[in-house]
């Protein structure tokens, strides 16, 4: 084998040449021949270009999107369509830890049930924190159905950081939606049920069994929904379902839609007609309205009482202080959408083929004015569906949710039944344009499309049916997420891409400059309760503390070794791992798994995580590094040994098979010193050139700096030990300062590169 | 509102025009423009054209992903890098109903670890069965290495149905790989730790712990592991890595490298150097040769003991039969390759800048000739490097894993240091090509690259950290892999693919037309074990049945109702849910999720799932379908109540809201004649075109014959009530009639669609 030296000579000078050639490869290979190859139209190469995405290059919009059945948020980028991240929500996930480290288990413990743990979410719609009707980048929220809760997700992290469970309701589908300055969340019924945790007959239905729809109270600065400052309105036991909120002229009001106000109870197994029957009979259910400023002026002034921790709105007192009434839509409608201005409301009922679009200021006046066609048989005033629209607008069969252009008076509206995407004026109620997408789409998502000022140019189909689009996978399908060009006047379909995981049911997108993630954490930090650990260890502070039965090991991680690499514990021990990650630099997370004890850890940069567990038998458990962070990531492990009660050792002793000389101690430093003499040649490259004008290459620079100060610390220790004679350990030592030189060449080498393909200059 | 038959009319004229002017728009929009607008390269427009697939088309090669420490396997096409399933091997997921029906608990089950349920899997090394070192695309096998286990996928329908835990191992990383019939499957050890389940101090390290190499015997036909003919090959305290079966000439042998042969055992925390500085102090580490195949015969013969239920080689048995050899190999290696020919086995060492070309002659002829360079301590024959090495070539820094080309000779492996791709010919030991990647690449994969015969054409990246390629998305970032075409004489790269949960180790991909999945199960199909579930229910047959305090609800779901709607239990019941999908048509999975149980099932077309849990408590649990299965999926619900122990009810008694008259049912009436005259029209455009021609619309005509078929039931029930006067359920049933005819006209429309999209011609 050659001088160590001259491989990473080699190596180095390589990286300009070799790319040079790539990158002219191909340049000469036909466009035609390829469409040809794999039968593209030139309609599809237009899509190709407004999709594809190149290496390094960014996305215009970031799409959070339920992960359904999955209980978890995802994200992608538009218009590439390439899924970034899946964020744990309602259901444990391994590689973020989620459900696996204290931290979080604290967070999945608030949204416990009856005391139980629930392992699933099924969620539905997620909503972005806004200010003044528009996005500001800085919270989502998302709701379980299955089991009525919501979760908060810090835009800062990605990672949730509350789950709060309703007291009152057994079912939801309409929550997540937020106020114009994110005051309130609002969350509502879906199938009524008795409010409190007890057994009620289903003859009670109508007596006993309520829908209602909960204003959650918001802490923009505090990130966290304050229950004891929420309140919820009791309402009939209609299937509440989703809701928006009033803004500009409508703000201060909210509207929810419902169906099965038939209040239908099923018994097909007694040979009643289904629910589907008895639950869409009537030509028409309730859209609800509801005053949230004057209810929450109510809460205020002392005049609500609290049940369970929250304050609830009797439908009486609702009804005399005005806060609610009921205009009758068509019948089972999904969706109900303010416009960006907020002077209407447009409701679809997927029985009906119309839109429906209501006046505020309609709706204002017949409250004003009392212009009431009734009640309803809870004392609810209903107004005059005719009274308070503004135009119906047919569209297709089954129309269903509609979405907002940046253009004004535009809308869009999903047709499930026709598998079609209708383009529609809701000011003159005239239809523009409709395409096809496959199939069956529910929800519609537009940029910022429920905001006050949507951004328009892309439209996503979800499409709850993908059959034949995609490679068969199986009998459980993809879904497919149909994204759409709206810039022009005709909708153009650009992408079809298929949901892995779960039913999407609906998803908000945002401008990608709106967010300003973070990369690191201040060191030693708690994420989950955003607050520094009490568990936060520094390098070289590292310890075992035990405290009776419980130990508490205070390690770290850091490439490429964990900090206590072994662990000595007793069978009947409670053992609490606390690991930081010492790590600055950007994605360098550290994994750690151990077996057999379901502690799976992810640890980014600056983050603290905890794991407790008992060590309920004797025996060996190897633990290690679960992501690949260096050359040497799979030599990044320990060992947990955990001993029977009376086991006596005699002092620590450990047994290895090799042992090394002056010779071997030599020849490595001599490796180590041709290393440096390369390292010295790539830091006289870079710093040859503006490489202060590249921010990726100063960051490199900064880590490869931190990595030459490991190596320097390995060095003094090898020096030492060989000048006491141990060349067992100077070797050893000198070994480990040549790996840290490796980390070094790794960072500069991407440094090097990246001043190439940059086109960095030579400065004096 | 208009009549229901002129909404529908209008709707389904509507489809042909609009879909006719949005396919023309668009073509005048400048490429040129879009490619300015978005900065795109013409090399990027040609990558784009290689990559981008149209709505409905289809994808060369599906991609078998490791999900890392998510536990799972992902599934994705290339050349789109389009994501299309996840697939729950060893963690929980619920969207798959993956440990929450009975059915797939108790798969998981199987790999409980000291009898404790493991809640996650850090997923590796996936391999597809072979037949003659070829992919069949029958079954996946894919390691979990914090706790040694292999899961078992059928790739009929992509679902787990085994997993095995190793009794020896506490530690695995190289595994699976299978042996050119499938006749075994490969797991070798990584961390070294005692075979017994007991504590053993690290001072006995090189007497007690063992690494190991596991040949788990496949039953292809049953598609299953058999533990009992299995066996393992005892091997000493090395850290196991990777391993490839041999194939032609060295079929019946088995390569497995190794790192950590020092046999460090780490101590940081008392001042040692870590295990990284211990575990490469070495030039060389071991390259192990295990002869499979007469380790079989010797089973066979019954001359190998039994231990914890596998057959275990003790390594002088091994010694001593000639079944197990060592050569040493360059230091600290991740991946043992197998040329396609069988002839040459490669590896790289990570701290090395060499490839090494084994020749399997040379191999054999040193065995032979029994020359050997000594034994490592544990008494295996050791040959020499030099004897058995056909090349090895300077490739760059960090080399790690290496993968074949169609073309002869040549292969392309990863630089992990360097961030780059080298293309080279391992028979003449010359680079042709490098490419710089994003960043830090650990395997690489080409297409059907580790079997006998490579396809080539792709190659894709598995980059360990992405950085600064895609938007921001905190702290923690999705990994990247990049798709690059090796068709031509330089690489050229694509795309790059975010990957948005869990590290992948390792991928496999298979040409798409080698799959067959299933797209339904028979009927009542239990699909984990792969019988009749005993638990089927027919249409017609639901029933619910106690048994003191066990409650079996045989139950079904379909379109749009849930049988049982109602469920009644007392507190300290156990209830067994067995749903069965009555379904016939692609994609119609239907969802189920109970309140506050872990109760979230997934029930494809045919497929019969059970969920038991204990009531344990009074009060309201509704229960709905979780997939937007038809427009009236919102009321696919239930009840299921539990009443106090001693409640009496005196029968059962449900209340609504609302009753019906004569003139309701005969509003409904007419408005289902109107459809009905409607569907009869699309029928006649259907079957006066050559429908016949086009599968898709073939299995929609039968699903709508279905629809109209129970709308005919339905429409029995309504008349039958109609003459006994009874016209409050005559209306409902009436209902329930029009609710068939719109899942008709839901299915009609796809199908006429279908027809106009596709130039069907008109038949006599």
């Amino acid at each position: 084998m050659k001088s160590r030296l001259t491989q990473l000579c080699n190596a180095m000078i390589g990286v300009g040449l070799s790319l040079g050639l790539a990158t002219s490869a191909g340049a000469a290979q036909s466009l035609q021949d390829v469409m040809k190859a794999r039968g593209l139209t030139e309609k599809d190469l237009l899509a190709a270009a407004k999709t594809y995405t190149p290496t390094g290059g960014r996305d215009e919009y970031l799409a959070f999107s339920s992960g359904g059945q999955s209980g978890q948020i995802f994200v992608y980028g538009i218009p590439s369509m390439r899924i970034l991240k899946y964020i744990g929500v309602f259901t444990p996930e391994p590689w973020q830890g989620y459900g696996f480290d204290d931290e979080s288990k604290a967070v999945l413990a608030e949204g416990r049930i009856d005391g139980k743990d629930i392992l699933y979410g099924d969620t539905h719609h997620p909503a972005l924190s806004e200010e003044n009707g528009d996005y500001d980048g800085k919270y989502l929220f998302i709701n379980d159905k299955a089991n009525p809760r919501i979760a908060v997700i810090d835009l800062r992290d990605f990672e949730t950081k509350q789950i709060v469970v309703n007291p009152f309701f057994k079912s939801e589908h309409g929550g997540t939606f937020v106020t114009p300055n994110t005051e309130y969340v609002m969350e509502a019924t879906q199938y009524a049920a008795p409010y409190a945790d007890d057994f009620v007959p289903l003859s009670k239905f109508n007596e006993v069994y309520r829908g209602g729809l909960a204003y959650w109270k918001f802490d923009k600065k505090e990130g966290r929904i304050k229950p004891e400052q929420s309140f919820v309105f009791e309402l009939p036991p209609y299937s509440q379902d989703l809701s928006d909120a009033g803004k500009g002229p409508s703000y201060g009001w909210g509207f929810t839609n419902s169906f099965c106000t038939e209040r239908y109870v099923g018994g097909i197994e007694r040979g009643r007609p289904p629910f589907e029957a008895g639950c869409s009979q009537k030509d028409t259910d309730f859209l609800h309205i509801t005053n949230w400023k004057k209810a929450a002026e109510l809460v205020k002034a002392g005049k609500v009482k609290k049940q369970k921790g929250m304050y609830l709105i009797p439908i009486k007192q609702a009804v005399k202080e005005g806060l609610l009434y009921l205009i009758p839509e068509p019948k089972s409608p999904h969706g109900v959408d303010v416009t960006p201005d907020g002077t209407k409301i447009i409701v679809s009922g997927k029985l009906d083929t119309h839109v429906s679009v209501f006046s505020f200021k309609k709706i204002m006046d017949a409250i004003q004015h009392k212009k009431f066609v009734g009640r309803d048989p809870y004392g609810i005033p209903i107004l005059s569906m005719k009274d308070t629209l503004h135009t119906q607008v047919a569209l297709g069969l089954g129309p269903l949710h509609t979405q907002m252009d940046a253009k004004p008076c535009i809308a869009y509206t999903s047709l499930y039944v026709d598998s079609q995407i209708a383009k529609w004026d809701y000011c003159k109620g005239k239809v523009l344009d409709k395409v096809n997408i496959h199939y069956n789409v529910g929800h519609l998502m537009a940029m910022e499309g429920d905001t006050a000022h949507p951004d328009g140019k892309y439209l996503v189909s979800l499409n709850k049916l993908a059959i034949d689009r995609f490679n068969p996978v199986g009998p459980l399908h993809p879904q497919n997420h149909q994204l759409i060009d709206i810039s022009g006047d005709k909708m153009q379909l650009l992408y079809d891409m298929p949901v892995p995981l779960g039913e999407p049911h609906y998803v908000v997108a945002i401008k990608a400059d709106k967010l300003k993630p973070e990369i690191r954490y201040r060191s030693g930090w708690n994420s989950r309760a955003n607050s520094r650990s009490k568990w936060r260890t520094r390098a070289g502070r590292e310890k075992i503390v035990r405290n009776g039965n419980h130990i508490d090991v205070y390690g770290t991680v850091i490439r490429s070794h964990i900090t206590p690499e072994i662990i000595e514990a007793k069978v009947g021990d409670t053992v609490s791992l606390h690991l930081t990650n010492l790590e600055r630099a950007e994605d360098e997370t550290h994994g750690f798994a151990l077996r057999g004890q379901n502690v799976n850890l992810s640890i980014e940069p600056g983050k603290t995580v905890s794991a407790t567990f008992k060590a309920d038998k004797a025996g060996v458990f190897p633990y290690y590094c679960t992501e690949f962070c260096s050359a040497l990531h799979l030599e990044m492990q320990g060992y947990l040994l955990v001993a029977p009660k009376n086991y006596q050792a005699a002092g620590v002793s450990m047994s290895e098979g090799q042992t090394y000389t002056k010779a071997d101690y030599e020849k490595q430093v001599k490796t180590n010193l041709e290393t440096q003499a390369v390292i010295d040649s790539v830091v006289a490259f870079i710093t040859s050139r503006n490489y202060k004008d590249f921010k990726p290459v100063v960051a490199l620079v900064e880590d490869a700096t931190d990595q030459l100060g490991f190596a320097d610390e390995a060095k003094k220790k090898a020096e030492e030990y060989a000048k006491k004679g141990d060349y067992h350990n100077a070797t050893l030592w000198a070994g480990q300062w040549w790996q840290y030189q490796v980390k070094t060449a790794d960072l500069g080498l991407r440094a090097k590169t990246y001043l190439e393909e940059h086109g960095a200059k030579v400065v004096k």
